[in-house]
C-alpha cells in the first residue's frame, strides 16, 4: 500500500481527541488511548465519516449544536465511477462489488487525508463536507487536493483491475466541488441523518455529473479561494440542469 | 396526521421481533416490549431504516449473512423533490430544509407501510428498497404501492406550504421504479455501509432522473409483475445516460 502512505496525514498524526468537538465546542473527547475507554462503554467512538471525529459529531448533532441545524461555509466535494451504469450492464456483479470497493476505501484515504468527512455513500459515488466539523479555513484547497488524491489513487487502484469486459475503456472518476454557504444538521424526524443542503451541494452534485474520467471540475467560487491550485486550468462553460445561467467551472486534470 | 394513519401498516401490527432477522435467518430478535431490553444494551434496536427491523439487519450485515454481500432479488425505488436546484436558489435554506424534512418523513412512511426499507437519503433525494432484508413476494408492487402513497403524502404536505418564491411553480417529486437482481451488503472496509449495488440500481435511478413532477416511473420489469398496478399505464420510451438502448418505461400518475 505505497499509495497509502503517501496520504497518510503523518504530519497530523492520529488525533487522540476528537477534532471535530474540539473545533466545534472546545471540548476534549478523548477518541485513542486509554481515556477513550470510558466513553466507548457509552457508543462514544470514532465516526466512520473520519477516524479523527466522534459519534458525537454526526449522531449527536442536535444535542450539540442545540438546534436541528446550523448555517456553515463549506467546500463540497461529489465523486462518481464514470461510466459505471454501463459498466453494471456488462460484468458480473462480484467484479462490480470489488470496484465499488476500491473506490470507496480510496476516495476516503484521499479525503480525510485533507480534513474531509465522508458525509454520504451512494454504491459507485460519494458526498464530502471540506470545513465542518474539523475547521480548515483553506476548505477549497483542502477538497481539490483531496481531489488530486481521489483522481491518483483511483487512477492506480482501477488500472491494476483486469477488466477484460471494459474492451479498452479506461475506467475513471469524476469529481465536481463547490463552495458557498450550506446549511448543515439533521433533517429528518425519524433517522439521525447528519448532512448538508443548499445550493451550494446541488451546484457540486450538478458539476460532477459534467466531469469525465479523470477530470476536477471546480465552481468559480471554489476556483477564486484556490490560490495555485487552480492556476492555469482551462475554464468550460456548462450548461446544468435546474441552473438558469450558464456556469463557468474550471477543468484541472492530475497530472500524476 | 390524518395521512399518517392512512399508511400505517397497521394491519400487520408493529412487529414485535425483527422480520428482517426472522425472513432472513428464522432467528427471533425481539424488537419492541421487556424482551428488547437486554439487547438495547448490546446496542441492538430497531432499524432507522425501518423500525420493524434491527440494527442487526444493517450494521452487522457480514456476521449474519457470513460473507460480505449477497445476490438478491428485489426492487428498487428512487424519490427525488422535481425543481429542487432551482428551489434552492431561490428560497431561504430554512425553508429549504422544512420541505427535505416533510418530504424524508413522508417517503418513510410510505416505504415502511410496504416493508420497504430507507436505505439511502441524499438531500432531497432517497432510495429504498424492498424484498430485503423483509422477504415481499410482491415487491415490484409493494414497490409501487409505497410510491403511489409518496406521492399522495407529498402532495398534500407539499402543496400546504406557503411558497411565494415558487411564483405558482408546483413542488413535486419524481419516482423511478425497477427490479431485478442486485449485490447486496457491505462494499466498503472503513464503514458499514448497507446497500444495494448493480445495474438494476443504476436504471431504477435513472428512470426517476426522467420522471416529471407528480410521475412514477416503473421499468417493464416491475411492470411485469405488477399487475393490475400498472394496467392502462401508458409507455414512454426514453434514452437513459449510460444505457445503449432505449428504455420503454410505464408512466403511472396517482389519480388522488
Amino acid at each position: 500500500m505505497t499509495e497509502a502512505s503517501a496520504v497518510q496525514p503523518s504530519h497530523r498524526g492520529d488525533a487522540r481527541i476528537c477534532r471535530g468537538c474540539w473545533d466545534q465546542m472546545h471540548v476534549p473527547i478523548p477518541i485513542r488511548g486509554p481515556l477513550a475507554l470510558p466513553f466507548r462503554a457509552f457508543g462514544i467512538t470514532r465516526s466512520k465519516m473520519n477516524p479523527n471525529i466522534c459519534t458525537i459529531c454526526e449522531r449527536s448533532f442536535r444535542y450539540v449544536k442545540k438546534q436541528s441545524h446550523v448555517a456553515a461555509s463549506a467546500t463540497i466535494l461529489f465523486a462518481d465511477i464514470r461510466g459505471f451504469t454501463q459498466l453494471s450492464e456488462r460484468i458480473e456483479r462480484i467484479r462490480l462489488s470489488e470496484i465499488v470497493s476500491l473506490f470507496q476505501d480510496r476516495c476516503a484515504q484521499a479525503i480525510w487525508a485533507h480534513d474531509g468527512i465522508v458525509n454520504k455513500t451512494m454504491g459507485d459515488g460519494l458526498m464530502a463536507i471540506f470545513n465542518f466539523p474539523i475547521v480548515r479555513t483553506d476548505h477549497a484547497q483542502a477538497a481539490i487536493r483531496a481531489a488530486l488524491d481521489i483522481q491518483r489513487l483511483c487512477a492506480e487502484a482501477l488500472g491494476r483491475l483486469q477488466l477484460d469486459d471494459l474492451k479498452g475503456q479506461p475506467l475513471g472518476v469524476g469529481v465536481g466541488i463547490h463552495s458557498g454557504d450550506v446549511e448543515i444538521g439533521e433533517f429528518s424526524s425519524f433517522r439521525s441523518d447528519f448532512t448538508a443542503i443548499g445550493g451550494t451541494v446541488n451546484l457540486a452534485s450538478r458539476l460532477e455529473s459534467q466531469a469525465e474520467a479523470g477530470e476536477i471540475l471546480i465552481s468559480r467560487d471554489t476556483a477564486d479561494q484556490a490560490g495555485d491550485l487552480a492556476s492555469g486550468a482551462p475554464t468550460r462553460l456548462l450548461t446544468l440542469k435546474g441552473i438558469d445561467q450558464p456556469v463557468a467551472a474550471r477543468v484541472i486534470v492530475n497530472q500524476g
